[in-house]
């Protein structure tokens, strides 16, 4: 078998045919020779995932991917025993080596057979039968709710209640993330204290944001009239001793695996703040997504796998073509927090410089995940994407289905400027005035959902969580655990104790901020 | 003089110390033998700005500055002629010479002199007296603004809102800027149509999201019993003939001058939004603070100038170092719009292959500006700055005097995590453990800011702003057109209209939605 190494060096010497040459139906010989141009192209490029109702639409023929490349990259998933790791993700086997851990957030969609998964299935159950109760009235009148997290505590609840929370919301969510107290004073500005419940999500259940921030709340609510403020908590975490300790009462604790990830936990209890927006329905709706593209990836091999496929281009760009960042763009309102969400999710889990097996890694790994949502972000930031000289690839995702009631201007607009922004960046144009060219052969991947629903958002976000895990392997890193968050954490304990002597700098402003 | 090409020539030569080499007081001989290190690096490397009241640190020590490298880039601000072009600017002349254009954004701060200065302080006081008309009662009951814009009439507004009225507002201010119905449906379910303004902003009156919402809010207005929708609405634009036309009274038309770009326009009526919220006072605070940035960075000379410093660093990470990014983190939640603002800022204005006359650029232009806010973006994307392989230089943001009234742990906790991340991106961490290893030698700059109030925050942008000029000018292109947001418009207008054949993918994915 021919090692990564030099599939890597065929990559990197194989013909580099513009976008417009991939497109047209006469290619050059040599291996590209039998290469489909036009609709074909399409047709080889493009796939389908459906859903229980609908489906989602996945175009990657706007990529720089053809059939010489895609052929070297089904080879590196050999090499790299692809098969075998996504094989043993979906066991429940130790895929995060370093902190000897499976992977589990699969098993709370239902995928997989076993104790694993009846397990998950009873916590999320268990969560169920809490939002129904809640929503019952179990707690009194609840109309608010604050939610305090950070990181992947924060990010899939966030994005959740706002992507599905809309146009019916059980219940007013606030996401509370940062240990500045302007966040949390912003949420208290929202909330009537006779009516608010306060959830505390940490996987630990020690996170120093999330506990200072739970005992504000707290302090909040009894400095407001509510005589036992401890009871309005409910607990999100794998340490639900840790909760116990603090004073939830187990009756309002939601456990999840510790085998699931923080970026990972948006299926787990991690989720309630959405259930408690949305409903359980609609909440399972998203786990069925979810679980449709589990499916697919599990059981789909080679370039045929959209999720793979994905993956391919991926790498191409970051260690072929150079790029140290992709962009994605979401040409739906809904989606606004989707990029926040993707950026943690591949550069926490892939911005990594050892591998798996503790070597030096033989490339870039992840690229700079950044974007925005249209059609603001072309009066933002497009002018560098079509005109700068940093190569960028680009996804735009997409809902056929509007999800507003105004005059159907507004969705035709908003879909139109998405397809012809993927159009233009390819096509560029070349006139007269040097201002005025655009150099074009610039990449991008359409994603279209026929309605943004709670599974599409479920199968979406499974999506980009398995092409995280696929480039992963295909890097041979471990995309599960996060210890480059560590030494800055150590470092702001020992400001805190003081005694210890930092750089200059470092000196000099914490003496201007009085904290020296 | 040296040219410019072998002056960059000469950066790329240049010995390459790391920061624990720059920080330490021993140096090797050659150029940098007295190059000073530890506090003394510190002090040549920091300065601040006076603003009215307090003022504004800058710490730029934590980059890879150092003699040599500033030397260069001096040379390269004369080879430049870069105090020609900051004249200029300020003079009111032409600085986009492919739209023939001056670039007076500065004027509305009251920085320069004669009819174009007095012109901008009429246009600021005719605002003035309307804001404080419709405080005081003219236009009935207002409690709500719903400002519809996009692009630069949106982020401004939007940061500035966001930063300044969290704790006292005048009006509840809802920025809309995305064609996408979803948006404005947002906005309508927050604010009483009895009691709610609609602010249309727009430079040329005719951006199509910003009409398209505008008609739609109208419409909402008139199906909620408000008699004369028409009678609610404010125009904030550059064509107030356009406005008129689109049937606006002449008395609810704040015009502002053609030359004030739209990602530099907060500063003129498009800032009414802002106005509205925080008073007349606090923005004209915002005013001032941005004038003491235009003064000190119209007045001083090399790198002594901290604008002029700042765009040192960036061109030699971008050009020399070959970062394709560089990110901003807010440590305060007032600020989590400014990597938004700033991406806008800097991307558009610098995103560009061409220099200012009409040559293909000779290296890398604006990187792509991303970031976010800590503490959050520390559970998120910092494992990447840390251990991933890209080099991302970091600009931190932070204010001493908190914005909350919590526990005081709340601010101290959120400047030890800022502080410590400087620290440890640059110090790093060797051990035993490959995968908890910290390569460091990660550049920063620290911005802090004694309070950020409105002075504070005027001033943090007018130091971009001039940032992204000084860059512009040293790699010789035009910073204030945008003709790459053009083709595609052009495309979006040319679906509409039907009839054009576009690639495979497209027209594929017109089928799909619809729209083919």
């Amino acid at each position: 078998m021919t090692s990564a190494a030099d599939i890597w060096d065929q990559l990197a010497a194989l013909p580099r045919p513009t976008l417009g040459e991939l497109f047209s139906a006469v290619r050059d010989g040599g291996e590209g020779a039998d290469e489909p141009g036009g609709a074909d192209r399409v047709a080889m490029l493009s796939g389908r995932i459906a859903l229980d109702e609908g489906g989602i639409l996945f175009d990657w023929s706007k990529t720089h991917l053809d059939r010489a490349v895609i052929a070297r990259f089904e080879q590196l998933a050999e090499a790299m025993d692809f098969a075998s790791l996504r094989a043993k993700l979906f066991a429940g086997e130790v895929v995060n080596p370093t902190e000897g851990r499976a992977a589990d957030h699969a098993t709370l969609r239902g995928t997989g057979e076993g104790a694993k998964v009846e397990e998950a299935m009873a916590l999320i159950d268990r969560m169920g039968m809490l939002v129904e109760a809640i929503h019952q009235g179990a707690l009194g009148e609840i109309e608010h709710l604050i939610h305090i997290g950070i990181g992947g505590s924060a990010l899939g609840p966030a994005l959740g209640v706002d992507a599905l929370g809309r146009d019916l919301s059980y219940c007013d969510v606030h996401v509370v993330s940062n240990i500045d107290g302007v966040a949390l004073e912003a949420a208290f500005a929202k909330c009537d204290p006779a009516k608010t419940l306060i959830a505390v999500a940490s996987k630990t259940f020690t996170t120093i944001e999330t506990m200072t921030n739970a005992a504000s709340a707290l302090k909040w609510l009894g400095d407001n009239g509510v005589s036992d403020p401890g009871g309005r908590v409910i607990a999100l975490t794998a340490n639900p001793e840790g909760a116990v300790e603090w004073g939830v009462d187990e009756t309002r604790i939601l456990p999840f695996q510790e085998s699931v990830g923080g970026r990972y936990s948006i299926w787990s209890s991690i989720g309630f703040p959405i259930a408690m927006a949305v409903g359980m329905d609609d909440f399972r709706a998203m786990l069925a997504g979810a679980k449709a593209v589990d499916e697919h990836f599990r059981d789909t091999d080679g370039a045929a796998n959209l999720v793979l496929r994905a993956a391919f281009a991926d790498l191409y760009y970051t260690r072929v073509r150079g790029c140290q960042t992709r962009a994605v763009f979401a040409y739906d309102e809904r989606l606004g927090l989707f990029p926040d969400y993707l950026q943690q999710l591949e550069m926490e889990s892939n911005g990594k410089r050892v591998t798996a097996d503790m070597q030096p890694v033989d490339g870039p790994t992840a690229p700079i995940t950044w974007g925005g949502v249209g059609t603001d972000a072309q009066h933002a930031v497009f002018q560098l994407l079509h005109q700068g000289t940093h190569l960028v690839p680009v996804d735009f995702i997409a809902s056929i289905a509007p999800g507003d009631e105004l005059d159907p201007a507004h969705h035709r607009i908003l879909l139109m400027n998405c397809f012809a922004q993927g159009a233009a960046l390819m096509a560029g144009k070349q006139g007269a005035d040097p201002a005025r060219n655009y150099p074009g052969d610039r990449p991008s991947a359409t994603i279209l959902c026929d309605d943004l629903d709670a599974a599409a958002l479920g199968a979406l976000i499974a999506f980009h969580e398995h092409r995280v895990f696929a480039s992963a392997v295909l890097m041979g890193i471990n995309p599960f655990d996060q210890f480059g968050v560590e030494l800055g954490k150590q470092m702001a304990k020992a400001i805190e104790q003081g005694g210890e002597a930092f750089d200059a700098s470092t000196e000099g402003l914490l003496a201007a901020a009085g904290l020296g």
